[in-house]
């Protein structure tokens, strides 16, 4: 336990600008250390967040209401790899990008893959039920969570799951607790899903002078019988902000780039990769490049991982959104989204996961700014409003938490939200566990 | 409404051999018949028991405490196949070999595949997260559901999930309801994942001297990276039963045989073949043999799909047992069944899907002779006791319902029957939603 005015700050954050200081800091070693923890803060009404590396972007971790802050980071065990059954068993403090590394040298793979892998948790990816690139062939972090040990706000330690492929003995509760931002329970143990590793990839990186030809390449190369691995998006501003940071080349002029990736049995990602091409060359690329090697590939990729460095050095503040629309609705919501930034005059920079559309405007802008904070207020509001209008929501992989709070009423109605308070009602009625997050 | 006694008769069963007539039965039309009925249901404490097609294997769809039996049945329309975000959206009684035909016809694919695809509905399918031949590879129902449209005892209606691929706006509650056994709320409409369509498949027959050798085959294939779309197997009574029945030329002193199927691309089709064929060879397969043509492949599956006829044959009543273990414990849980079978002296017949861990043990017996009817009922505690040592549970894709029941106990803890308990009472505090069910 911690309890100096230091050692409270360091656990006041996640990765949003909100804070908020707690009274305490437990750092949990086992599943009966977080038992304790929950039973005496059900008894004495005491709040509890539970936090791993406090790298979320909804402010899932911030202790909104003081209390206790839960770190499961100690709890770091990458307990099992089981080959013959291709599950990992890992305890919630493992770094998502360590067990990625032991699943790979073991020659499997585990493919989630947050921006923040290098240092997030699995814990908190979980609570998140965390994205990445390659969402639209392999899944988010959800499809590949097997089992799980919670520790209830009563303190009841229950296992859900398990290793087996198939289980309908009982409630399907796992995914209950998946995405469910720390409100519902404490996660000690996770049991996941291991995939055999891709024997090759290719990376693809196909320039167009018209966002339209790009989102009809998309639909095609979908239509075609093609899953990519990653079938990414820049539009026009990314390009720009990318080339002037780093000088690659880009075509300043193109609308869009998409860059592209096919994996899996060698004689497969050939037959793909020609029919990416294909189709890319039907609806009218600009221009087509296919990575020779490793170093090309990387290449290729450096452009889309330089975005969020490069336009955070356009102005002070870089409000990144996260919303998600049925993948028809890209080319429209980009376009929506442009005239949202013409309409308030602000920058806005769109780039993101057109293969599962999931896309990340991100406005730039300078919090200092009170008057132009204002319109980027209206900005966020209107561009939940057209994705909810296309049949899109709030967030597809960042979550609720603190930051979008206020919008969660344009994506569900009074009657599932009520229903999601009945259930946090039953499992949490003196509402001990991350009070104030998704419906404050 | 019907409430002839003919017509009740006629919704008192499913397809175990229980049953319990309706004071009446409900035909809906659409979530609003759904929510008045449930409505009225809550207020005056009447039970209900939604069903689709009565196909299920675990009671599920039988009116245990009388009331009213609601069938989705006439609800029954394909209302979109959405190629370019590739989803369905269904209604609850669509037939679950209707939209594999539809999904076919569009070019695309549905995997989920019930032994009663023919005739069962898709409501039923997701509320018993049925499974099938092509789990191992493709998932089961639940990982197709994105989307739900559920209305709760309170009669409320309730949207879930949606066309997003990434969706992480509030709690994820479609799971709650997939294989909640219509213990929860009533499904209404459903939108299903659908995949591009493989575009080349092979089916290979191994039949292997022992046992073991199969099992390592089976692990053999899987690290090699190889993830067949059907791995199936039979044990030596199925194939006696089988041969008996049909003369196909099986080998009756084989201890094993198993069916493989590879799907995708044809380049990777022939490779994942290669490969299969490699590994049965390496571990010293008795024969091996690819179907090359789609009649051939036809001739290759007609002694799995022949197992439950054969058998039916042998003995008036077929106990089939559904247990679920990590793939791992395949080989050890076939020797235990088979020692269980000799210790009560009954013939078990073992066959399933040895891909995924899911097997049928399935109990000759005769209902009508009482001491022998104790004896299956003590081999059958005693394959639920090794199914759950080993790791596994007592049902992969039936359910509990009212068969299994007085088993619950020997899989999930007390603090986890406990947790599924609060959740239905928080849901249905009167418990009109299909009495009985799970927990008796």
């Amino acid at each position: 336990m911690l309890d100096s005015t230091e050692d409270r700050f360091l656990y006041a954050y996640d990765a949003t600008s909100t804070k908020a200081v707690p009274d305490v800091v437990v750092l949990a070693r086992s599943a009966q250390d977080v038992s304790a923890v929950m039973k005496y803060a059900t008894e004495h009404g005491v709040p509890v967040v539970p936090r791993g590396a406090g790298s979320g972007l909804s402010g899932g971790a911030v202790p909104a209401k003081g209390g206790i802050a839960l770190s499961l980071a100690p709890m770091n065990r990458i307990k099992e790899i089981d080959l013959a059954n291709m599950v990992a068993v890992v305890e919630p403090g493992v770094i998502v990008g360590d067990l990625q590394k032991a699943a790979d040298e073991a020659g499997v793979y585990y493919p989630p893959d947050p921006g923040s892998q290098a240092y997030c948790t699995i814990g908190g990816s979980i609570a998140e039920n965390a994205g990445g690139m390659h969402c639209l062939k392999y899944g988010v972090t959800k499809d590949y969570v097997m089992g799980l040990e919670v520790v209830l706000p009563n303190g009841d330690i229950v296992h859900l799951g398990g290793k087996q492929i198939k289980n309908v003995t009982g409630y399907n509760l796992v995914q209950l607790f998946v995405g469910s931002e720390g409100t519902l329970g404490v996660i000690t143990e996770a049991i996941l899903k291991l995939i055999p590793k891709p024997r090759a990839k290719k990376t693809m990186l196909a320039i167009f002078d018209q966002l339209d030809t790009a989102a009809e390449a998309v639909t095609g190369i979908l239509h075609a019988g093609v899953i990519p691995a990653a079938l990414e998006i820049m539009d026009n501003r990314s390009i720009v902000a990318v080339e002037d940071h780093l000088h690659l080349g880009l075509p300043r002029d193109a609308e869009a780039i998409l860059l592209i990736e096919a994996d899996g049995m060698p004689e497969a990602v050939e037959a793909e990769a020609a029919t990416i091409e294909r189709v890319c060359r039907d609806v009218g690329v600009r221009e087509f490049k296919t990575a020779r090697n490793a170093q090309e590939s990387n290449d290729l990729w450096k452009a889309r991982r330089a975005i969020s460095p490069a336009i955070s050095r356009l102005r002070p503040t870089k409000m990144g959104e996260d919303i998600s629309v049925p993948r028809s609705a890209i080319p429209e919501m980009v376009r929506r989204v442009q005239k949202i930034g013409d309409e308030f005059n602000l920058p806005i920079v769109i780039f993101g996961h057109a293969g599962d559309g999931n896309l990340h405007p991100n406005i730039l802008t300078d919090r200092r700014d009170a008057v132009e904070m204002e319109r980027v207020e209206k900005a966020i509001a209107a561009i939940f409003d057209a994705a909810v209008e296309l049949g899109g929501t709030l967030s597809g992989e960042h979550g609720i938490g603190l930051s979008k709070q206020p919008f969660l009423g344009k994506a569900l109605t009074p009657e599932t939200i009520n229903l999601m308070k009945t259930l946090k009602q039953a499992l949490d009625p003196r509402g001990v566990l991350n009070p104030g997050k998704i419906w404050g």
